[in-house]
């Protein structure tokens, strides 16, 4: 099984009437995706993708989706949502929250090089100067708050020196705020499976049902512990390389500040702790129902070590060096 | 000279600093095109076209973008602006305003089949549709007012059978308004050359400076004038078979009322005097500096005689007859 809602080409032939896209052609269910239920849809007017929102909070999807129409009109190549002949992003479909996005070209990359992560880091400072202009807020909802929920549900799981880790890094992230760097909406979700290439270019960024208002260097953070991460990768090091391909492209469209340099080591211990915390929540809860196997929390463990002890010998890359 | 206002690379590069789309890789004029300058450019991100507007008057600039921006995020495969950094579509360069929009692949086809036309009432249809939830709103800068300004410049000009006809088919349009017929933003000027063609399909509708709102009837009747003349074309007669599937198509998506199946003659009549007087105008008033020469009005004049003419004899042709 691969999607939780299943919908059938009849009730997706009468849902589409509601839409100026043609006529169904084909449908056909996705089945990566862990928090919806995701369709490619072919109709004869183009390739879209249908969501259904299976958990999100309903409060939450207007941010997401408007997110990403703000993003496309600015020529970001992201999903861009189709609105409905009553002029409405967010439809339902089979009682669920439902929305139709266009479908981008491209494919993922697993082994980005640093030209890769060059054209990451420059799409996502222009993603983040065009999102500055968007209207509507929604704080990162897996931001500190979220942290310190979810390290009191998986504590009880947690073998002590893990425990002590986890502790000692929350303690150490909140004497380590950061109000005064540039803040905006992020991704906060850009693994590579949610970038698509073509030709050598980024022609997608896709899956934006994790962003939220919070620093920008958050996002870069995010980026390079799953893009620069040095061969073998469960070891968790930078490449700096890499990493430094990402900065500097990044650095050239929106120059980051002293206070963002000064900030790049604890933001990557922060954008580690927030994917070993919900990792460690999947494996440990697992939601009833929930279809994709958990990633292994160790992984990113092992990276929080990895800059943690990075951070304390001041050996983190950083452009050029 | 194919443009009015020279735009140099270094320019350019200057001026997309305030969008998202990346480094300019080229930048090419545009021949075509009467009442702006238009320029290809291609950056790191896509492709676009650059219109620098000339003529057009400012305040209606904002309902043409908004349209355009509205249809494309409803799917509707037309040029979509680009917002800037600031969140507006509609920027100035060079002293004039401007806008960046989307480039649309495929080709405009000169001698369209049936299943052309077909394609061309379907979307027609759906562009219709999903204009409807279109808040702004602009009288058709060329409807029956601009008509009888139109009509009073060219009098002077114009031969006296010549003169007579138009005289009476204004009189006789004045006579046969149809208030009560379905309304809407219309594209009002969808000859065969703006719309492009990709694997028998339409793949962008371009050049909505003509657009405005009117009886949606009168949209699919400037079609038919253009992209439904049997051969040879000069003679002005409506190939049935075409015309037939144009309408066919039309009314499967949006199907048409008595009341305008009754009007479909008249109709036939307003849009071939529209643009006989636009002609005559262009012809006999050419602007200073008008960089292409006009058309020749005479074969809109054959066209408005012909539909007369096919309208009191009751042979004008309909769905499937």
């Amino acid at each position: 099984m691969s999607v939780y809602t299943n919908v059938s080409e009849a009730e997706l032939t009468a849902w589409l009437a509601n839409y100026s896209v043609g006529r169904l052609v084909a449908c056909e269910p996705i089945k990566a995706g862990i928090e919806n239920s995701n369709y490619f849809v072919t109709t004869t007017q183009g390739r879209y993708v249908l969501t259904l929102f299976e958990r999100l909070p309903a409060e939450e999807l207007p941010f997401y989706l408007g997110l990403m129409a703000h993003l496309a009109r600015h020529g970001i190549p992201c999903p861009a949502p189709i609105a409905d002949l009553s002029d409405r992003y967010l439809q339902h479909l089979k009682g669920k929250p439902a929305a139709l996005v266009t479908r981008l070209a491209g494919a993922s990359i697993e082994r980005p090089d640093a030209a890769a992560c060059a054209e990451l880091g420059s799409l996502l400072a222009r993603m983040h100067l065009a999102a500055r202009s968007y209207g509507a807020y929604l704080e990162n909802p897996r931001g500190p708050k979220w942290w310190r929920a979810a390290a009191h549900e998986v504590r009880p799981f947690m073998e002590k020196s893990q425990h002590e880790l986890l502790e000692s890094e929350l303690a150490f992230q909140s004497q380590h705020r950061f109000p005064d760097l540039p803040r905006g909406p992020v991704h906060a979700d850009l693994f590579r499976d949610n970038a698509l290439f073509e030709g050598g270019r980024i022609s997608g960024v896709i899956d934006f049902y994790f962003a939220g208002v919070d620093c920008l260097l958050y996002d870069v953070a995010v980026c390079a512990n799953d893009w620069c991460l040095a061969d073998p990768a469960r070891e968790g090091a930078l490449d700096g390389a890499r990493s430094g391909a990402l900065l500097a492209a990044y650095d050239a469209v929106r120059p980051l500040t002293a206070l963002e340099r000064d900030a790049w080591p604890v933001m990557l211990r922060a954008a580690a702790l927030r994917f070993w915390l919900s990792r460690l929540h999947d494996f440990h809860l697992p939601r009833p129902g929930m279809l994709v196997h958990a990633h292994d929390p160790e992984h990113f463990r092992r990276i929080l070590a990895r800059r943690i002890a990075g951070h304390q010998a001041g050996g983190v890359p950083w452009i050029g060096g």
